[in-house]
């Protein structure tokens, strides 16, 4: 009889936050916790990202990755559904309730994420531009326009459609890039929404597993 | 015995780019070719998808949605996935396969498409901004070092993962983008590849689909 795969995810060695749980892996740690299933943690460096080796499991040189036996995956949003598929208490069990958390979950990848990356991206790599300042505005508004989208859409409900689902997840992982910036403040029901979420003791311990890489402390069990 | 249900997909009225085949309805359209599923399709101007009434279909105020008996589905990503796990074509049958494929879903529309989008959104918005020249190379260097990426893992192969699937579909309509800016033909590999896309004759149909709500003139049966 053989043993369960255990799957390994990769990592920051040293993520960019300071251990604030934004880097993508925290995605994919949230839903292992949620769905039960334990894992295992490969660091890797920045320049190890970008060699041959880790690139034959994520073409574009990031993390996460994920590896289950013969099979790699990238993409925390294909990891996360992967994850949710095989296991139970990620997806609703009716058909059209499913394809609904899904729609959740490329909404928040691809409708939602991109300006607030914007935002991201212009801090670092346009922050020393003399047209900066006067550009910041536009990215915050278009933002804006989202969130208030978002918002509206959820009003006074606890997640976006039913019980929670892989697609609030990734919602409230992507809201929380937001965090530092102030903007989600803006909304009082969007605030609320990603506290439930990170009030939910699969996110506190995945919260706390890869805090653990920066402090060296091992999470509490 | 009841009839089928034909889903029913929303399209621009006028769509920006004239019938070019850049709307994400057309990914849409194309997933349903190359299924074999009809649908039916209900235009929409831009005043009335900011109304209420669209608005409870997608909660952004954009284009395409899907409507299949009581199921409402929006965001171009979970159309598709949708129909690719419900009928037989655009996924592979190997679960391991298959959710390679799914990654390569999430890699178009998360990895690569948002610095192309961001590329759209600096010619449309802010083209008369001081900064705009010397903010564009910028720009697209950041879809250069995707596509140099992609380029490398795609190789001399037809497809990203062995057979044409859901993953190729998305990742060509998101390359499309690309097209009037000359960027792909740096890329021959690339532009091999969105070629093979464009001659699939499920791509033909849509794309001829999508063009007669511009001319007027239903494409030939």
């Amino acid at each position: 009889m053989s043993l369960p795969t255990i799957p390994i995810i990769t990592v920051f060695e040293r993520s960019p936050d300071g251990g604030k749980g934004l880097a993508r892996d925290m995605r994919v740690r949230w839903a292992l916790e949620e769905v039960g299933q334990a894992y295992e943690v490969r660091l890797v460096s920045f320049g190890a990202m970008k060699e041959a080796a880790h690139r034959a499991l994520h073409p574009f040189g990031q993390i996460p990755t994920y590896e289950e036996g013969d099979l790699v995956l990238f993409e925390s949003g294909a990891i996360v559904l992967h994850l949710a598929e095989r296991h139970a208490g990620l997806l609703p069990d009716n058909a059209n309730a499913r394809a609904r958390a899904i729609t959740w979950m490329f909404t928040a990848l691809n409708t939602v994420e991109p300006p607030i990356l914007d935002l991201q991206t212009t801090k670092f790599l346009e922050g020393d531009k003399p047209w900066y300042e006067q550009r910041l505005p536009l990215v915050q508004n278009r933002i804006r326009d989202r969130l208030g989208e978002l918002s509206d859409r959820l009003g006074a409900a606890d997640w976006l459609d039913g019980a929670f689902s892989a697609g609030d997840l990734m919602m409230v992982a992507v809201l929380l890039r937001l965090k530092a910036s102030g903007m989600l403040a803006e909304y009082p029901n969007l605030s609320a929404y990603v506290a439930r979420g990170e009030a939910r003791p699969a996110y506190k311990r995945a919260f706390d597993a890869q805090l653990a890489v920066f402090t060296g402390k091992p999470p509490t069990a």
